[in-house]
């Protein structure tokens, strides 16, 4: 068995994805924090990008270095096929794709980074208060993303079709994230909350809501199951 | 068969990865052009990110509706494996992927989007004159990026490894929109320069270089394989 180690960064949300992903096929790994936003030189010599999350399988012969969330998830599902989180149909799995697209650029644009970029890593990277431009455009923008998930979750059972998959876990490792600061206003969304509930309380999810971050706990209910 | 049509736009380098994708796969299709900064209300309903690109298979029975350049991409590679564009070994499969999200987001947004955005989206959206600022980030950005792509074909024959792939198509697709623009510094770069030629050549990439827009032609050895 190779050793894996997941650089990452807590509250990054790709992290988070691949966290779940290997959580869900039972890959046991450990986990190295990096601060992307000033990659240390050997991380560099890594993955030229700097950026989290990059996956390290090492066994006696070599080191296998992938780097990204997509390219780490579509290893796993080609290595570790079951349990699926593509699915089986290629028009499914486009649509899994779509949707990993969707919640990993689009609402990571929208939302994440107008929230969560703002008030925690604008800090971390010790550049200045948060742009309250920014802040009310992420409050406002929650809550088509989170009407989206509450329609979809309506219509299919889970975000891409009867199945959990790849869809799921990047809508959930946004949100989660946004949660760690309690900014998604889950009371509005019923739908949203129930899927968020479901999946909340799988086992991959219980690292997750063990991260505490150094001078910044999370809100209330992040780790609550019933929140 | 079915029939396919690509929602896109010429100058959209994710679209320009899928038309370089069907051509080398070999697959007829037709394009639709869009406007994505000003989605149609038929087009939100196909896609409701409103983006480019979407490709529709139609045939007696079902339309279905691929969305984004990766659902897309992976899709045809599931359903038409032959040619490969990802490679048979997992590993050369994740360093394909790794760099088509490199060219495809890192690149996008230190380049592109400065140089193609601000000189020809900005102007099509009618949100005013270029920024000089970004201009200056993207001129000075490109040459970091060229020289990686002169790195990896020095090292590797093609970008992800020995076989053309993927990760050619993202880069040649970025590069070909700044290239409609000439805002390529190729005499800088050798190796980039003698890859690009390669991919320039293949006959899946004749329809980007007859792209002609309306009020904007390209500059001079646009579509010169010789250039």
């Amino acid at each position: 068995m190779p050793s894996l180690h997941l650089h990452h960064h807590p509250l990054d949300p790709p992290s988070r994805r691949v966290r779940l992903a290997l959580g869900e096929k039972g890959v046991a790994f450990e986990t190295l924090l990096e601060r992307p936003w000033a990659p240390r030189p050997d991380y560099l010599a890594l993955d030229p990008s700097g950026a989290v999350p990059v996956l390290v399988m090492e066994d006696e012969s070599r080191a296998l270095v992938l780097g990204g969330a997509d390219a780490i998830c579509e290893y796993l599902e080609e290595t570790q096929p079951s349990p699926s989180l593509l699915g089986a149909d290629p028009a499914v799995r486009a649509e899994v794709r779509r949707l990993v697209h969707w919640f990993e650029h689009r609402m990571a644009e929208e939302v994440t980074q107008h929230l969560l970029g703002e008030k925690v890593f604008k800090r971390l990277h010790g550049s200045g208060e948060p742009n309250s431009v920014c802040l009310r455009a992420g409050y406002q923008n929650i809550h088509a993303h989170l009407d989206y998930i509450g329609w979809l979750v309506d219509h299919r059972n889970w975000l891409a079709g009867s199945e959990l998959s790849l869809a799921d876990l990047a809508a959930a490792a946004q949100l989660s994230a946004l949660d760690y600061i309690g900014d998604v206003p889950w009371d509005q969304h019923v739908s949203a909350r129930d899927w968020y509930g479901r999946i909340k309380s799988r086992p991959a999810f219980r690292s997750l809501l063990g991260d505490r971050l150094v001078g910044l706990p999370p809100t209330g209910h992040y780790a609550d199951v019933d929140f």
